[in-house]
C-alpha cells in the first residue's frame, strides 16, 4: 500500500468537519471511521428503509458509501484552499448486501496535480464476518481555490 | 433508439410492483415515471436531507437513480420467472446536481441471453430547464429462477 | 445529439495530422473516418495478426479502436494550443469482434472547462450488415498549452 | 491478496497454450510472465510502432494488456473445459507509457459462478525502475462447454 503525505496536517479534522456538513450521511446513519493521509472508511448500520426488494442493503446504499469513501480519501491529500468532485466511478457488486453493517473503505491509488484515483472496497458484516460486497475505482478531482462549503 | 420487445406483457406492473417494495425509494421520495420496453425513468424532488456539502443533491443520490434506472430498465424486457441484478455500473457525474429535481432515464443498449447492457443519463431540473448531470454505463444480469421478493 | 462549435475552425486537419503521427494505427491499419465538431469515426480491416484465439478480432484492438474515437472526439473541441489526454475509459464488449471490418464512432457527449465526456460505439461488419461490438465511455482531459507532438 | 484453489491443475499450460493463439500478442511482442491461480502476469518492450503521437507507449497497447492479464488472470480458476468472455473493464491511465517495457499484472478479486472481478495494475519501467502507468478494474464471464479455440 502506498504511502502518502500530505500537505495538509489537519486533514483528519477537514474531512470529518465536511462530511458532518453532508446531510444525506446524516439521514443514512452513516459514520466516519479511520481518517489517514491517503484512505478513508465510513460505514453505516442496516435499517430496513435501505434495503432493495430482497431486504438487502440497496445498492445505491452500496454506492453512495463507495462514492464517499474514495472522495475522501482523496481530500486527506489536498491542500487546506482545495475541495474535491468526484469526476466518474465505477463499481462492481460482487455479492448482496447481506448484512448487519456496511464498511466502504477508500484507498488512493495514484495523486497527480490535477487529478486523484482511489479504489475502494466494500464489505458487509454477518454474524461477526466481513464479506466482501463491492469493488470501485474513483477518479477526483482537485479543485484549487474552491471552498468545501455551499457557494 | 434501438426497440425491443419483451417476453413479459405484464413488465410495467411487474416493474412498479418491484419499485414499490424497494423500500430505499419510498425514503428517498423517489418516483417511477414512463415505463417502456427497455426504458425506465425515475424522478425525486430535491430535499436538503438528500444533499452534500455544497447543499446540491448528493452524488450517492444521484448514482442510486441512475442504477436504479438502468436496472428497472433491462427488467422491463425479462421474462415473468426472471429477476435482475447489477453486476457493475460507471457514472460519469458531469455537472452539479444543482436544480429542484432529478430524472434518471435508463435505456437498454444491448440485451443478452445472461448479461444486459443499458446506458443512463441523469438531469437536473432548475428554472423549469433540464440540464445534463451524470451519465451511466451498466451491466446487469438476467437471473432465470430468482424471484424479485425476499427469499 | 448535442452538437457542438469548436473553437478551432481547423479541427479536422490537426486530428488528421495527429492522428497520422500514432504509428500504432499505421500499424494496425486503422483509418480515419468522419471527423465532425464532437465527433470521430476509426475503422480498421481485419487482419489474422489482429485476432485472438478465436479467430475474432482481439479485445485491444477494439478497445484501442474505442479510446482513440473518443479521444478524437475531444479533439475536435479544443483549442489550436491544446491536447487531449485520456483520463480513464470503461467498455463493454457486448457481441464477439467477428467480421471483417471493425467502425468505431466517438461523440462527445459534455463539454467541460477541463474534462471532456464522449460516448462511443464499436460496430463490426459482415456480410455488409453493422452489428453492435462494444460500448465505452471515455473521459479526456484537455491540456492547455501542452503540444501535440513529441517533447 | 485472496488466495485461490484452481479446480484445473493444468492451468499454467492452458493459459500459455492460450495465449500463445493470440495472434495479435505474436504481433505485438507480448510475453507471458508470472502465471499462478488466480494471477497473471504479461509485457512487452517497447518498439516505435507500438506509440501515440508523442511516442510513448499508446493507449490502446496499454489498454490490450490490462484486458488481458486480467482474462487470463481469471483463466487460471476455470475448469477445463470452460472459456473466458471479457464482459467489460474499466482503465484509468495515471501516467503516459513513457519507458522501455510495459508490465500489467491481473489479479482475481473475486470468483462468482458466472463472474469474475480482477484488478490489474500496469507499470513503466524506465531505467530500471516500475512507475504505475494504469489501473484496471475488469469483468469476465465463465462459459462453461465452450472451447477456447476457434468455433
Amino acid at each position: 500500500m502506498t504511502r502518502f503525505s500530505t500537505p495538509n496536517p489537519d486533514f483528519a479534522a477537514r474531512v470529518r468537519d465536511s462530511f458532518a456538513r453532508q446531510r444525506f450521511m446524516t439521514m443514512l446513519g452513516a459514520e466516519l471511521g479511520k481518517v489517514r493521509a491517503g484512505h478513508c472508511e465510513i460505514a453505516l448500520a442496516y435499517r430496513p428503509d435501505l434495503s432493495q426488494q430482497h431486504g438487502y442493503f440497496h445498492g445505491g446504499v452500496i454506492g453512495t458509501l463507495a462514492d464517499n469513501a474514495g472522495g475522501y480519501a482523496a481530500f486527506t491529500l489536498a491542500p487546506a484552499d482545495t475541495s474535491i468532485l468526484t469526476v466518474e466511478y465505477k463499481l462492481n457488486i460482487v455479492a448482496p448486501g447481506d448484512g448487519t453493517r456496511l464498511i466502504a473503505r477508500g484507498q488512493v491509488a495514484k495523486l497527480g496535480r490535477t487529478l486523484v484515483v482511489a479504489r475502494v472496497d466494500v464489505v458487509v458484516e454477518k454474524d461477526g464476518h466481513e464479506k466482501p460486497c463491492a469493488i470501485a475505482l474513483t477518479t477526483l478531482m482537485l479543485m484549487a481555490g474552491k471552498s468545501d462549503g455551499p457557494a
